[in-house]
């Protein structure tokens, strides 16, 4: 298997973490999303990710685009360590962490729309930090409280699931845009719980081949 | 089951068409999003949903956010007829053309992400219109490629799957806003021949209840 991957993505950091703790080994392609225009806007690139983002999983030909999706497909061809929990209630619970992250948090702080702020809607970089702060701040409010339903050690009791393979990149992320974090207790404590882990610290942004 | 819909709530439209398509009978409860400040900000709503928004599904008291995860509880528990393929690669490929609308698309374009535009950022509303237009254009551009890999009279070949789910409510919201749809060919068959079948007119927002 070969993850395209930009080592501060956390789209990739996700996918990273899940291959982590499933122990699939995988080569690491590096795209670089800002250097020279950015390498995921490349033709070549473009014809196995048309939306020009990362990651990318290329499992013997077949490439699969979106990280949730590329989740799901290890979680369903190695299902050992189980990532999502038996019950159907609670698996679904489980992705609803994933796609709180993945829909309502990272989508609206991502490259693309933090340059089009300061690019074609010419504004300041302390608008930029104010709209990032905002979203996360009205993000995280709601995470916290449907993490916290069911949180032990990890997201869901005990055991690492997918939905810390979502929240620690998030979190990393919002570390990163300086957030304030005082208000989110758990998060923080799923966080620092998870770091722990090698799967989780060895798909940080600094343990990869493109770190800077 | 319960679902919290707001008529013209895409990711509502997302889950009304998956409850159709496997003839699951549902009580609808009306959230209205833009009357009195939103019914969605309410302490009661919030307890339901902590991000404030819908839909919300209530099964028996267990409640459940994020219409992906909804969609993947119902194909769970009830399975006829399938909306994910059997293949694992096929079946995260649909669940692929779900996320790049669900994560991609959509979130960008919200309600509260239009408000924050023409409220503490004093845009205008042309500039509002072309943020609409423009990551509407982006992602569809991606969406044309990636659904013509597979779609037959359907996204994935000639069944319905969750793909169409997703897909169709993206093309109604754009509609709305007046975007260009001449670039994508197969979006648009794919749009006309789901609207052509029941479970998908009927979920459709002028169907609802709430509908104005």
């Amino acid at each position: 298997m070969k993850l395209y991957s930009y080592f501060r993505s956390s789209a990739s950091f996700r996918v990273r973490i899940v291959l982590n703790l499933k122990q699939l080994p995988y080569d690491y392609d590096a795209v670089h999303l800002v250097k020279q225009g950015g390498a995921q806007h490349t033709p070549a690139y473009l014809a196995l990710n048309p939306m020009g983002a990362v990651p990318s999983l290329d499992d013997d030909g077949k490439v699969l685009t979106q990280s949730m999706a590329m989740c799901e497909y290890l979680e369903e061809l190695h299902p050992q360590p189980a990532l999502l929990p038996v019950d159907a209630f609670e698996r679904a619970w489980v992705r609803s962490v994933c796609n709180l992250v993945a829909c309502d948090i990272h989508p609206v702080n991502n490259l693309r729309i933090l340059k089009y702020l300061t690019g074609p809607l010419a504004l300041t970089e302390e608008q930029k930090t104010a709209w990032y702060h905002h979203w996360i701040a009205q993000g995280f409010t709601a995470l916290e409280k449907l993490v916290a339903q069911k949180a032990g050690t990890y997201c869901c009791g005990d055991e690492p699931s997918l939905a810390d393979a979502f929240v620690v990149p998030q979190i990393w992320n919002a570390a990163r845009f300086a957030c304030p974090m005082e208000d989110y207790p758990t998060l923080r404590r799923i966080y620092e719980n998870a770091m722990l882990l090698p799967a989780f610290e060895q798909a940080a942004p600094a343990a990869q081949p493109d770190a800077e």
